[in-house]
């Protein structure tokens, strides 16, 4: 274990530990990253073991944070002292397969970069105020279908559906499919009571991070007045990682400074959850963007606040994603629409071809990557997707 | 049996049979109404038998259409003729807990009404076209939240949340807590291809009534630019018992007329899903409403032909609603805010007191009837909740 801890990819030690389910063959369940490894937790004689040996983490993530953390503080003593109690069950990445790492229960997407929106706004609704009057006041965000959140390598198969045509409206294949880039973090304690941004560290488990793919035109045409349906939700895509919260204590940042003053259960200032988190998006293996989470105007813990501040329950499972995360600069832009501002001005490839939207064939990867404590890197792996074409 | 089958109560009859969970201080189960009993069919040697000892619907939905039909065949031939099989399986309605009837998956609400469609364009966007220029286009709809979901009877907390406030927003218990009085569709069987309007009797289980709750202040204020969130997502209450598709046979009606050519998939002349479901909506005991569910532009048909048109998969346990029932009278309308013009003209009760929108201990019964065959009548039982005053 001693060479194998030194060869450690740096971003997957044991400041980090992330948490997916993995087969090889054999029934799906929960392992948890390390190095080039995947240590088969279940088999260890660590506080919440039995819940790891089930075909998804809900079980796990349900047993809350005193488990959680006497589970991680267990497994970093095994890794940094005891070789022998943990070589039997590592198993090579690269001969497992990764499955839906949870099973969703709610699926929210947030719209919390400011950037972002008011890149949006300015594309679709030109000659209005590119922030609608309550964005600055409360996190925006809207229910999305958790029935098709899958796990990335998942084939992206152009959707059809209605968009805007000449003579009305016409049905085919999306001729304007992008991305959005994301960060989603995963509730593992639920709550029938309204959570404060205090609550949030016991409540959510980890991060994982989200392609919000979708299909512009199907959207634009669908939005009034009820907002994205089918232009979301024939595939969201999340990583196979779900990285613990612990793990990111080192990247927490206070958010940016707001022009307005908050109400006062989402004030956030005893309890900053930003986070210094970097995506990388590469299409077709090129770096086309580094969005910063780290400027997202509303923080996880505001969105969690927001989301139960009416009464509604929260559940072992629930993903709220951030939205695109999108930063001031040009090339800090999570979707393609951005990035090609609406098309008028195509992404130019290393390869010499051009792009709007995604083609046929195109691969997209977002990666992640944060300080971890005592120096380390937290590397969040990646949420990966082709697009294939629209069937016939 | 045969003097309890003289003494049914008329529409939870041989030609109705819904199903729902009950339980009696015991283990909650599958149950059918009949009369003012419910049949412990779980303990019947009927087809699909097995899977209806469950806790919820699901496993029992997920059988698919030639079970459903043989097990109806066979209870209503045991009903009609064999009363010593039945009779010790019969468990009295008013001794029963009814809990909620199946594990919701995903929640989609719809907007089908025109009437209801053109009311709220009204209300809430004076000046503009009170329909969006796609509404006749598609079934416009969007994603609710699944955990918040609940039985008839659970108590309607009043939620806080932000609505505007003069000097910008502000948070407090919601002031305009309105309900909708809408169907919702159960899906038994899954999907993970376009199902057409032709599908939908293979795939869609059964109908039951939905109050989807709504605090009109916080929505106001929530709603641009992606939609209803936290207006809605406190709770949205269903009736206990689920009629099955084939109990509406009789029901089935063409949808109204329609003044712009549908899409093909979209379609429905030889697959008319209308319904001749007549809601009747009482508050504090007085009738104030009887929507038509036969006035809706849209059927069930459309919206799951068009909810999964780009490849978006369905699941056992899918649910979505048609939106507020209102039909074209005044005394049809389905929500408060059309009932008092959004507040203008209160609803003047019985007992002299008058309503904008719901007050503390308000409560609210929403009850249905359909035709059934041989000139039998379909009852849907009701959906019901009382207002409890915010938490302090």
């Amino acid at each position: 274990l001693r060479s194998e801890h030194r060869a450690l990819t740096e971003g997957f030690g044991v400041h980090n530990l992330p948490f997916g389910v993995f087969s090889r063959g054999d029934a799906p369940r929960v392992g948890v990253a390390f190095g080039e490894h995947v240590i088969d937790v279940g088999r260890l004689d660590l506080p919440g073991a039995e819940a790891l040996r089930a075909s998804t983490l809900n079980p796990f993530m349900a047993l809350g944070r005193p488990v959680w953390d006497a589970f991680r503080r267990g497994l970093q003593q095994l890794l940094e002292a005891d070789s022998a109690a943990v070589e039997p069950h590592l198993v090579p990445r690269d001969q497992v397969r990764m499955h839906l790492p949870f099973q969703v229960a709610d699926y929210v997407d947030f719209y919390s970069s400011q950037h972002h929106a008011e890149n949006l706004g300015r594309i679709l609704r030109p000659g209005t105020p590119p922030l609608t009057p309550n964005w600055k006041h409360l996190p925006i965000g809207y229910h999305g279908r958790a029935g098709t959140v899958a796990v990335s390598g998942t084939p992206v198969v152009r959707p059809h559906g209605q968009r805007r045509g000449e003579g009305g409206p016409v049905f085919g294949a999306s001729t304007r499919l992008d991305i959005e880039a994301e960060v989603g973090f995963v509730v593992g304690v639920g709550s029938t009571t309204p959570l404060t941004v205090a609550d949030f560290g016991d409540h959510v488990f980890g991060a994982c991070l989200v392609n919000d793919w979708s299909a512009r035109d199907l959207q634009a045409w669908e939005t009034a007045p009820l907002g994205p349906f089918l232009g979301k939700s024939f595939l969201t895509s999340i990583s196979p990682w779900v990285v613990p919260l612990a793990a990111l204590s080192a990247a927490r940042r206070p958010a940016p400074p707001r022009d307005v003053e908050l109400l006062p259960y989402l004030r956030d200032e005893d309890h900053p959850w930003g986070l210094d988190i970097t995506l990388e998006v590469r299409l077709n293996g090129e770096l086309v963007s580094r969005p910063p989470f780290a400027q997202m105007y509303w923080t996880p813990a505001q969105q969690l606040a927001h989301l139960t501040s009416n009464g509604a329950s929260v559940r072992t499972g629930d993903l709220f994603a951030s939205g695109t995360v999108s930063g001031q600069a040009r090339d800090q832009r999570g979707s393609l629409i951005e990035l090609s501002s609406n098309g008028a001005e195509p992404l130019v490839l290393g390869d010499g071809t051009s792009r709007t939207f995604l083609e046929d064939g195109d691969e997209v990867i977002i990666g992640a990557t944060a300080p971890g404590v005592d120096g380390s890197l937290i590397d969040f792996g990646a949420v990966c997707g082709r697009v294939r074409p629209a069937p016939a």
